[in-house]
């Protein structure tokens, strides 16, 4: 598990959540079902950035995260190994990632660090193995069968 | 949080996983792709039992986990409270539910029980809140907004 | 593909959509999120008839419809093989399955009858091939690589 | 609904799948359990192009498609109007997009080409229309209720 700066973490912040126009993951969601905007931005191990926003749909099971937004980005440009995603919206409270997110971010390893923003900056920190302990992952598709 | 006597609970892993033809959840599972049979056992809170196995789908996305199909049963025959769940599969391992499923779960409190079932019966158990710490859920598409 | 004679297409509209509390599939559907109830009733060929409603979730993408609540309810009684299913909302529209919905269908053939009823039980009629031309499906998964 | 010139029909080809290191969107994906590569090439109407590879994960459900993966990333940079996609595999056939790319595409309209490319450049050309007719949408769920 690695470790970020406190610049650093600024700085994963304002890629999430700032409303700075045209460049913060969350002012790109597409969420008129919900009206809940997620930004979400990912730090793979080679220091590259990916943002993503969440992508809702009509059929709202084919609704898709943010947090998968910026892994199937990243996961896209032939990533597969992460150090840190942090997660806004636009709720003063820490809003973690859900249950779908946390087994679609597993895939990649459980030391992850995840961020959790609020409005104002201050950060709930967690691994992913925090957030998704006795995970189902790769190794039980492998297990030897009864 | 409930509590299941140890007869009961022998009882929840004869519906998921016992090799009873015809009676077992894991023996009607459709998993052509991973050759992987889960089992699901629910219990809601009415007393009713709900089983399901997990239905796979040649776009994998479309793939649909055992828990899934017996929380799906039960919430379309309108139960909406629920006591414990037993999940079981072909792997000598205790086979914890995926992240999409604790989120599917939740959506109904935290306090139900969690079996994960080794084929011999034995297993471990959780709260789903020890699943699935800190989660979000419905609450949180109600806050206020910044 | 089979054909439903008009008593059964009646009676398939009833068991999906009429308002007779605690019979029909709509009645149970959970869907605080988008208050859209669906239902939807599944003949297998073995005769039997299946029901579910849509399955809501705070986060947005493990929402389950109702035509799938259906079909793993089936799936996991040992059903393969169907006939029809109908669908109905309180929409004063012929609302078709979505996309997510045929694909999860179509793995069970493409000769499926689809009814999109209205809430006065008229309907529009389809088969599966109709409505998921040139699908992608469990053949698909067999061909040779180049 | 737009057109491509041959040339630019033959750049999205090898925009999604020729066999270049580092630069097709297949040769990104992430499949290790159904070892079927998608990849898959969007046109926006700004011009821009957005590619994406399959993204598998152990719970088969949390799958996510080529073409969904391409549009998540075109959709969190801003983009909602899109011209065309192309689709292409490892499979000597034209293989076409699942129903759930197909109501996830259609969100943002009927009139998207879709090409499903062979390897050898070949390709079948639809309307997102012809390939999921009386599709839902987000014109269904503002209807008036019964
Ligand atoms: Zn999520
Ligand atoms: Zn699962
Ligand atoms: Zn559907
Ligand atoms: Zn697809």
């Amino acid at each position: 598990t690695g470790k970020l700066t406190p610049e650093f973490e600024k700085e994963l912040f304002t890629l999430a959540a700032q409303e700075n126009p045209g460049s913060a993951a969350k002012d790109r969601s597409y969420s008129p079902y919900s009206n809940f905007r997620v930004g979400a931005a990912l730090i793979a191990k080679s220091g590259n950035i990916y943002l993503g926003g969440n992508v809702e749909n009509a059929s709202y099971g084919a609704t898709r995260c943010a947090e998968q937004t910026a892994f199937q980005k990243a996961i896209s440009e032939g990533e597969r190994r992460f150090l840190a995603v942090g997660v806004a919206t636009d709720t003063d409270a820490f809003i973690s990632p859900c249950g779908v997110c946390r087994q679609f971010m597993v895939e990649y390893g459980k030391g992850l660090l995840v961020y959790n923003f609020k409005p104002d900056g201050t950060f709930k920190k967690y691994t992913l193995q925090e957030l998704l302990p006795d995970s189902f992952g790769p190794e039980d598709l492998d297990r030897p069968r009864d």
